[in-house]
């Protein structure tokens, strides 16, 4: 195993001990994607150079005894929405041909602050606008899809091209990509990461948050987005209330992610975990909420644009941005009310909880080019609906909520375990995560 | 004068100290309802008997020795868009036959609480959307429009038949029959007072306030609907800073109406304020984002009534419904983006000065009948437009505006001065208002 394959916790324990060298970290990750990269295609722009000169700063730095923190020399993707001071953010669309950040977005500057070495900017489905990211193949399988919206992010890490990477989420965009290649995703609480410098997709459902190898890893990204505390992890699960959805997130889902996911589930309760069952309320409502939010604020977002150069958007992007040209005012103004219910009501759901868990997506990562799912009770569902569907309600919410793999089905592909909380819940939910995640041998290697 | 013509500070203090009795004034003003209300037809409701037992259980209480406060005893009208326990609550419409609250809004809960006496539920343009109030005549001059939509709190308190009484004011609805016939009122900062069991015409937008016949009795009534402390609103001008508008708020205005609110602030001038010019931010963009807001808006509160009984809606006010049906989405969003811009600007403008002044309307109570106005370079304007011209800024931002009569035009039509300020800072527009109503010998009946 490289020090590329090393969990961010891993790997800054070697870099802090001088046992790594920043150096050394930086060009095995470099090595791996000029191996795996032409395969897989994770990356829109590779900043090799500056990523050597950043990690020689680091070790100077270290070796001078100025460490920074566990971000200090670690490798890290950025999703290409975000702003980076010098570099084009495209969104992986021909839409931006040609542009140049001119600053760094808020999260870009946490990690330069924190020593973080960018290694590049990682493919999205166009402006975010899909669960597929077409441009980029599955980690685990090439044939298939990598996920999205942040599927360049989601397979940068899963494959040792970065150590950890960020990404956003308006409808599942981290948490998809996360749970079909294997790695750990969280959505935070709304507005908790500040989005400034970030491409928006649909403004009052986007989310900025890390992707990683595991959960530790992932609870020593966020605190340096947000500025706040590095939380407690290791808590355990004793006396913890763990929600189980009676309904609605174990509904048209693969009978082998189910059984994963149960199973999980199963061994918290050994763990000391209480399971408590829950009805999930107004789920009729979230596919209609989900939609009737962001199609017309992703148009608005577009309108200029899909108006002067509607020809350099994909095919499928502008479809959507253009029928939101058409969405009538009530059916925004429905969709904003119909949300303060379903949130109220999601709230009142969590109460006698302190997390909930389930699937993070109803299937593993599909075939490249498969268009829709075919249930067995004969539902026809679209692809993108599927992997939306159990997704969105955090979206919707402005709920933090976290993907943890729990195994594989059959073919190997990996499954997603989704822990969701309370507002400001992250520390619950890593820590819940993070027991989970030390039943296994040797952490999320173990699952391959 | 009989007690009915009191402001509410010398009804009050009459009352406190026991000179007048509750029932002698509910007596008093049940005697003008019947006197003028015939012609004038500000009440949808008068509600008579009920009125005399709580005149009766005022008395009872101050006797005594159960003194509630200044609002103990004084007859109030309630525009009949804000629930009363077991009355109807119409909106002046046929679309509300039958209806029945079953609970007090809360500032209804408030006022009664503070032993004010319900003379009555006021007429409303439709559903508050409208300038006009075409149920109800001017107290000046029945043949013109009492302005709207609040036009019957504000005819019922200029001819006698309540003391003060309450409005609501979504582009100018308690400002502009305030100023047309002579009385004062005050549009608070958005959210203070609270809206809960007021029909809404436009929840961004909508704000319920005080109709009185002196900043001095307005100041009295605020504190009783936000729960706040009665503010001190005898200051007086010297050292304050008056912002006075440069470019938009003299803009087709009537040159009568001009001069009398320049006179009203060059007399503020001579009592020590500091006249500062400011230039009026964004002022093109007021109409779309007040009608971008509001028609959605509307639509979205009317949509099923709109679906199931259109018939009965008054034609002027199912056209604007009907229109909200087929806004789209972007329209919407866009006067919200530009809104968020508009009140940013505003705030910057806000900075050097404490208080700004200009006029209420741009033109005094037009002919019953009339639909537009043709300004002096040809300009041709909808009767509606142009009373919401002035008033929509404050809704917009939220910012608290207060109208205050200064003069009447040569055919005896009030005049009225719009003081604007910074969020909350209501007690500063009192101040500034109170100043200029105390160079007037008799308060507010010097006027006419």
């Amino acid at each position: 195993m490289g020090p590329n394959e090393l969990t961010l916790a891993a790997a800054a324990d070697a870099v802090r001990t001088r046992a790594l060298s920043p150096v050394e970290l930086v060009d095995s990750v470099l090595a791996c994607v000029e191996e795996v990269e032409p395969r897989l295609n994770a990356y829109v722009a590779v900043t090799a150079e500056r990523a050597r000169e950043a990690a020689r700063q680091a070790e100077r730095e270290i070796t001078g005894g100025e460490y920074r923190g566990p971000l200090h020399g670690i490798p890290v993707g950025l999703k290409d929405l975000i702003d980076v001071a010098g570099l084009p953010t495209t969104g992986s669309s021909r839409v931006r041909a040609g542009h140049r950040a001119e600053a760094d977005s808020v999260v870009a500057a946490c990690l330069a602050d924190a020593g973080a070495v960018l290694i590049g900017k990682t493919h999205t489905h166009e402006f975010a606008y899909g669960l597929i990211t077409p441009q980029t193949a599955n980690a685990r399988d090439p044939g298939r899809i990598a996920g999205g919206s942040s599927g360049g992010s989601a397979v940068a890490v899963a494959a040792g091209m970065a150590t950890f990477a960020l990404g956003t989420d308006t409808g599942g965009s981290i948490r998809v990509p996360a749970a079909l290649n294997g790695v750990v995703g969280l959505k935070p609480t709304y507005d908790l990461v500040p989005r400034d410098g970030v491409v928006s997709l649909s403004w009052s459902l986007d989310h900025v948050g890390p992707i990683t190898r595991t959960v530790e890893d992932a609870a020593l990204v966020l605190p340096v987005l947000t500025g706040g505390r590095p939380a407690t992890v290791d808590g355990g699960l004793a006396g913890l209330r763990v929600g189980v959805p009676r309904n609605y997130y174990f509904e048209h889902v693969d009978p082998e992610v189910e059984a994963a996911v149960r199973q999980a589930i199963e061994r918290m309760e050994s763990l000391g975990a209480v399971l408590v069952e829950v009805e999930v309320p107004m789920t009729r409502y979230v596919q209609a909420i989900q939609w009737g939010l962001m199609v017309p604020e992703a148009t608005a977002y577009h309108e200029r644009t899909l108006r002067t150069v509607p020809e350099l958007y994909a095919a499928d992007v502008r479809v959507l941005l253009e029928a939101g040209v058409l969405l009538p005012a009530g059916d925004y103004l429905r969709a904003q009310r119909a949300r303060a219910l379903l949130r109220r009501e999601w709230l009142r759901m969590l109460e006698p909880v302190d997390v909930l868990a389930a699937p993070a997506v109803p299937l593993t990562a599909v075939p490249s080019g498969q268009d829709s799912v075919t249930w067995p009770d004969g539902t026809v569902e679209s692809v993108s609906d599927a992997y939306v569907r159990l997704s969105a309600p955090a979206n919707i919410t402005g709920l933090p909520s976290l993907t943890v793999p729990v195994g594989a089905d059959s073919a190997g592909l990996p499954i997603g375990l989704q822990l969701l909380g309370w507002p400001l819940a992250e520390p619950l939910l890593f820590r819940v995560g993070r027991a989970w995640e030390l039943t296994l041998e040797r952490g999320i290697f173990a699952l391959s």
